[in-house]
């Protein structure tokens, strides 16, 4: 008779380096970080059973120092499995969890614009800081609240910004450019990126009527002649952008580029974009997508670095 | 300017009345539940973006007790779902959640196969724990562990069974039917059923090389002739029983039907089990499918009222 077959405890000796585990599909971007900040690395393995459930397989035994790699686009799955997969490390022996999150979901969702509404970036929030002890990520949408740790109450945080190494990539390629944001939330990653080289800059203001219906009206200012980057920190539809892209060029500038930290992109943003007169769109690594232009590996590596180098 | 919106605290009286909560397509499940439990209902509006994030709207203001009914094949996104939804509600008065959850899922998944394996039943009933002060459910597939508690440990838990309502529906069907488990799990509702009209019954020995490959072997008894059917608490891929069909006709079954509590089935599973020469396959409505002929709703009804009478 076919017996179920019994749990044996391993018998490996725990490692002490710290680790990195990712799942397939961030292999690539894993491995480079996994080698910049000198962890050990681990894949994660996913079955996925016809009924929808999924089970997670972890090496048998872990180092108290575990870093879980995972950007949260179309996060909904991708939570559920970071709750199966951090409860599950620390049965095999991790004390200290660290979660880089490229991306960072739900933190859009910060009030309730009408009674009622979840304010998913509260909850969302509490719940990845009820399952790791540290969180990376880059450019958070934080609108309302003044810091990661307000949305994400975990004990230890760190920021990084796409818009420095963004500013860069401009720099090499446009001359004398002017950054807009495309609406008002934008101002903060604008003004960091035009700070590192001097770029003029401003932003527009939005006025959202839907998830694709938006007016945008031009900061007051002259754009002839003008190179043009707009530069956020998301794009999703590509709606505001597009209509941004419409007005510059239809008041005389020369160019309209995109820069964005996060290519969330969703189904035709790219058309959208293309058919508004948008030039290049450029964006970091931290959603994989052909407009990727600079990788915000050495930033995390660094982050993670000087995060184990000190207490955990 | 536009301004964003600000959250105005409703000045609704708290409602006292138990209220259910559910979404759009369990509409009419929830609708004749709280019919028959006396509960006021409410639907919760679910909005996707683009970008896959959900935003889920609940009335202003919720009573001390509320009532969440949500089935939960396909359970990823529909946890995250919960997570949002439970929460928002204890901040808009409710003070005394039950989840009704026909189908509760991973609860297969109740022990580490090979080390490193996330046990995610143990996972996913502790974050259900964590939401709810009550879980009705039905059938859960609880093979290693005694009682629903140990595996999600709410405050109050009660586990109905469809094994009663299909073991009436079949004994008005077939004529001295011979209940058959397709595997030893299945051993304690084919009893149930059995024990109800007094059934001939036993199981089945099953053998499982992957998601779609079993081997099964009959009980060692004559079924020539019988009207068999073939009960379990779900049907998956129908992989299982379509062998043990298989066998049982060439066997010299006069007929073979299909009853199960949760009708799971994914992908082609109809098909399977109609190309092995079952006959009708009949379920509770516990997931909604073509195959639904008997209705959980009066047993839910049942235990709610027997909960809400109780002190919260």
């Amino acid at each position: 008779m076919p017996q179920a077959p019994i749990f044996q405890a391993s018998r490996a000796t725990q490692p002490t380096q710290p680790m990195l585990l990712c799942f397939n599909e961030e292999l690539s971007s894993a491995t480079r970080l996994a080698q910049a900040a000198n962890l050990t690395m681990s894949r994660v393995e996913r079955h996925r059973f016809p009924d929808g459930e999924i089970k997670l397989s972890l090496p048998d035994t872990l180092p108290p120092q575990v870093v879980i790699f995972r950007t949260l686009n179309d996060p909904n799955e991708k939570l559920i499995e970071l709750l199966l997969l951090a409860q599950t490390a620390r049965t095999l022996g991790a004390t200290h969890l660290t979660l880089v999150a490229p991306y960072l979901a739900y933190m859009r969702q910060d009030i309730a614009f009408h009674p009622g509404e979840a304010i998913s970036q509260r909850i969302v929030g509490q719940f990845l800081a009820g399952l790791f002890d540290a969180l990376i990520t880059v450019d958070p949408h934080l609108h309302r609240v003044a810091s990661l740790q307000e949305a994400v109450p975990v004990a230890h945080a760190v920021v990084l910004s796409g818009a420095p190494l963004l500013s860069d990539w401009i720099a090499a390629r446009r001359q004398h450019p002017l950054l807009i944001g495309p609406d008002e939330e934008s101002a903060q990653w604008v003004a960091k990126a035009a700070e590192r080289h001097g770029f003029d800059h401003a932003v527009c203001r939005k006025h959202r009527h839907g998830d694709r219906a938006v007016d945008v009206a031009l900061p007051d200012m002259s754009v002839a002649g003008r190179q043009v980057v707009l530069l956020d920190d998301v794009a999703s539809t590509g709606h505001t952008v597009a209509r941004a892209a419409q007005l510059l060029l239809g008041a005389g500038a020369a160019s309209v580029d995109v820069a964005v930290t996060h290519a969330l992109f969703a189904d035709d943003a790219l058309q959208v974009m293309q058919n508004a007169g948008v030039g290049e769109v450029w964006s970091t690594d931290c959603i994989a997508h052909p407009s990727n232009v600079v990788s915000m590996t050495n930033a995390f590596a660094a982050a993670l670095t000087q995060s184990h180098a000190s207490p955990a």
